[in-house]
């Protein structure tokens, strides 16, 4: 026999009884009934009932025992008596009568207990992370995330994706987020960078000719910490492919996200959850603002935001009429249903616009087809008709206005879309509902600077390529640019890009930039497309936020293994810390007391 | 039809001949036959030749064309004229003549060309990788270790193991190598390290209850660049498991190894090669010192050396004799059929000896059973008889003695192994020979330090645990720690781990350190192992040179997509760089100038 097992915790069954078995485990909880002690022994597969009475010779050692002590048992697998069988554990129709017992480890007291579900306070979790990954959650959950990283990896490869390992120690970018530096030993007073992305190495495999490339990449950027972004480090499933249109792409991804959200849908909850199956509707960049109030709907949530200015221009409620006058708009969320709650929903509904800083939510409730609130009164009955018309509303449904400059509006009302949503246990539970947002506007005025600025990445493709720069109103010029939405969180940005030289320039012209310009902050690039560029594209949805769906966790650090806490520390590895005046001397620097603020 | 392509450039058949097709890619190679244009259309996945005529409306366009521009041709699939197909070429029975030619990207002159297999210095094929990625053998090289390493993680998720991803940012470790450090923004003065290798976390993840543990991790060490070792970072296949004894962890490796060395052996030479079937021999650290000289043998050479040193005490052969007096050993090299070759063949082998900064190699030839030269003559015919006996010697071997202190007797043997064994040819060719070196010395004298210590891992657990640790002398005792060798390649140390606190410490005081030592040193992981500890063991191949075996090529820049230079230095992306003072401001750091040498 095996020196430590024979089988695991989870193995054991009733056809089992009569054998010999040896189990190795921990202790995970014991329990002395007079004489007679059970433990249940937990490995990483899953627990078996241990029983030793008074007489066995094992019992002392038993009994001597810490729970979260290491054992290796051997001893008589017997079926359970009647009444004793425990149908939630697979193992629950036998236990194992201890004949020999070998201590592996005895453990100390614990500062944080294994079984059971009480809450601890962060850092103690995170300094003794190893004992927190031992609970049955975060276990599940580390599991979940390794299951569906593997699970990512084999469609991609079944997708005629090939994974490539771009470098980690790299340059330091002008562009995006805070870079963590590395000290060069060999080059004194020069410094590598971790890469925010691996974006310039996997469009550069593209120049070099692999076709379709992805990576389960680590990325890394100096940003303080948030409830969705660890600090430090985070994974994206990155990917790219050439001679692809934005419609490839989007037929390359949707099976490799839906089957894994079919895969593991229903993790959280033990039900089997709908996943939105390909393809995913693609919804306009103007038309997800105006339905939704945002570029990241949430189509759990089955309203949808329409405009009704035009039936309140000139009309009898002021206020919205004035505003019109001055450019506002007016945008409607209906609520089906609400007509018969009382009126304390509505005004709570104003109230709780005005808590978020707007000037309020007009609205009208229905009772039986007659229309209230001051907005019916003022507006009269034939524009009231023609607003429950355009929005099909029913004889006892509410409706909320609001009004606004367009983008604020839109704001306002995606969020009362939202909250009417929740309010009257609108969304649907149990789904994953994927959508596209794409057709992003290339350009946007920017207010402060009085000038025309990129609105979102300067490197994606142009609809309508040079000719579209050359002869359209900027503001109207749209980009091979998307993003991928699911349940209302944004998982990845994503466009063709822009792979000639020529339209790059004219790009950044009308953002202001010169050819000089262009050359001197993206040479790498732009000398790499001189070379003969494939037109490509891609994408690089987050493989933390996806398991944080699929686990429905809130945080982040329930779905990574040894996270680093909100002040960037990892507890466990005391890290970050203080090094050795030698090592900084090999590296060239000198660290700096930071100045006391007065 | 795709607006790119409706075939890769490798698909097209004679069964497609009369059918239209568009091909997209980079112009291969160009040949005008005056008045009549072929070019070889290029992608990541094959050739297809394109034909054009002067009178065609194509004709034009491609014949300005500089190699390596990106273009997309619609033409009409037709069959090769008699004589005219290319058997070498999977596309070779057919061309496509070109309707429609799209410039995708137009190249200007080229700083390295992709045809052909001119050599280049290595500067501009690093600046130019994206080019260089092009030429096929690269090109071939890095698909190579894309699918070697996703064959890796099929494999080791088929045997049971889960991959799980480790930080990057981690805690400086005052053990091992230099390690690259990251300063801290959030807090001033300290720094994160890259990790070594992920020992401690893989050890904290058995902790933590996760049975059997895989990651293809990324390593980096702050060290020069060597032929097999790139300044920077590697990639280890770090495996980690519970519950486990030797034979178990050696059980779960080999058929990965094997499986992956049958899958892609022969991929640099087109012929099947050989690979040791699991399980793989396993040879004592003692036994492959004195049978192989080293302890990373070449077991394609099948040369063994022998101990003749009893055979050469207070012989005849003077200085031997006085040698051994003092402690010398004598080691015998056979070299079989080398009796025939002519005296300048030993001679030569002696010559080699010295060069290598040794006093000197005997030798022994035999040419029909007569045994000539200097040592034969003074040691007389019985000892010759015994000698020739023990190592089997034919009548027209050769056999040459290494004389010296037991190490440098076997170091200098081992070197003669394979010096003899490649002269004469006898190194089997298309094989990959595995073997496990077990059983190494738990501890060693050090000569300068007059005193015991640690010979390898003092983390390993010694063979007879706290007993042999108690009773036995220390340089008796043998530690669960192998070494896999590939061909002569050590590719990974491993151990089962030292899980239990008390031996830890003994093995520690034998060694010369205190508890207070032990507590300051590895607090980290002593006190993780309080809480319950499983017995566990594993191992970290390495890939890069599991890459280079099987690509038969002895630089691992050949096997790494975007590798630093010798200096450590990325050319294509210009790290490591200068960063702006706005940078080390908030990273509260100052470079310092080094100082000149004097």
């Amino acid at each position: 026999m095996h020196v430590y097992r024979s089988h695991t915790c989870a193995q054991l069954r009733l056809e089992d009884a009569g054998s010999t078995a040896r189990l190795s485990g921990w202790v995970h909880r014991k329990r002395d009934h007079g004489g007679v002690l059970f433990i249940d022994l937990r490995d990483h597969y899953g627990l078996t009932q241990i029983v030793s009475n008074t007489g066995d010779s094992a019992f002392a050692v038993l009994d001597a025992l810490r729970a979260e002590s290491v054992i290796t048992v051997t001893g008589d697998v017997v079926a359970r008596g009647e009444g004793m069988v425990n149908p939630n554990l697979p193992t629950g129709a036998i236990e194992v009568r201890a004949v020999d017992v070998t201590v592996q480890s005895s453990a100390t007291d614990l500062p944080l207990p294994v079984a059971g579900e009480q809450e601890y306070p962060e850092d103690i979790r995170l300094k003794y992370r190893f004992l927190d990954l031992r609970r049955e959650r975060l276990h599940r959950n580390i599991m979940l995330r390794s299951n569906v990283i593997a699970s990512l990896r084999r469609r991609m490869i079944d997708q005629g994706f090939t994974e490539f390992q771009t470098p980690i120690l790299t340059a330091s970018s002008p562009e995006g987020a805070r870079d963590f530096l590395v000290p060069s030993r060999v080059h004194p007073g020069k410094f590598y960078a971790l890469p925010q992305a691996p974006q310039m190495f996997k469009q550069l495999l593209m120049v070099a000719g692999f076709d379709r490339y992805f990576q389960i990449a680590p990325c890394f950027r100096d940003e303080d910490a948030r409830a969705d972004r660890s600090p430090g480090e985070f994974y994206q499933l990155d990917f790219e492919m050439s001679f692809v249109t934005q419609d490839d792409v989007f037929a390359a991804i949707e099976p490799v996200l839906a089957g894994v959200f079919d895969e593991f849908a229903g993790f959280a909850t033990g039900e089997p959850w709908a996943v939105t199956k390909p393809p995913f509707p693609r919804i306009a960049y103007a038309e997800s603002m105006l339905k939704y109030g945002n570029d990241k709907p949430d189509l759990r949530n089955p309203l949808v935001i329409q405009d009704v200015t035009e039936h309140f221009r000139d009309s009898g409620f002021g206020i919205f009429a004035k505003m019109i006058e001055t450019g506002a708009v007016v945008r409607a969320i209906p609520a089906p249903g609400a007509g018969l709650r009382p009126r304390s929903f509505f005004d709570g509904m104003n109230d709780w616009a005005r808590s978020e800083g707007w000037a309020g939510l007009g609205y009208t409730n229905f009772k039986g087809g007659e229309a209230g609130g001051p907005i019916a009164k003022n507006i009269g009955g034939e524009r009231m008709a023609a607003i429950v018309a355009q929005l099909g509303l029913g004889p006892d449904d509410g409706v909320f206005f609001a009004a606004d400059k367009p983008l604020k509006a839109a704001k306002l009302a995606g969020l009362a879309r939202t909250k009417v949503g929740e309010d009257l246990g609108l969304i649907e539970q149990g789904a994953f509902k994927f959508c596209w947002i794409v057709d992003f506007p290339m350009f946007e005025y920017d207010e402060d600077a009085k000038k025309v600025d990129f609105s979102h990445n300067p490197f994606s493709m142009p609809q309508g390529e040079l000719e579209a720069l050359e002869t359209k109103d900027p503001l109207d010029i749209l980009a091979y640019q998307y993003d991928i939405v699911c349940n209302g969180i944004e998982l990845s940005s994503g466009a063709i890009r822009n792979h000639r030289p020529e339209i790059m320039y004219k790009a950044f012209e009308i953002a202001g930039y010169s050819r000089e310009d262009v050359d001197r902050d993206f040479a790498g690039m732009i000398n790499a497309f001189k070379f003969g560029a494939p037109p490509h594209g891609g994408s690089a949805p987050g493989v933390d936020r996806i398991v944080m769906l699929l686990a429905n966790e809130p945080n982040i650090r329930e779905v990574v293994l040894f996270p680093m806490n909100q002040k960037a520390e990892d507890l466990m590895m005391n890290a970050p810390s203080a090094v050795t005046p030698k090592q900084l001397r090999e590296l060239h620097i000198r660290t700096v007391e930071p100045v006391a603020k007065a």
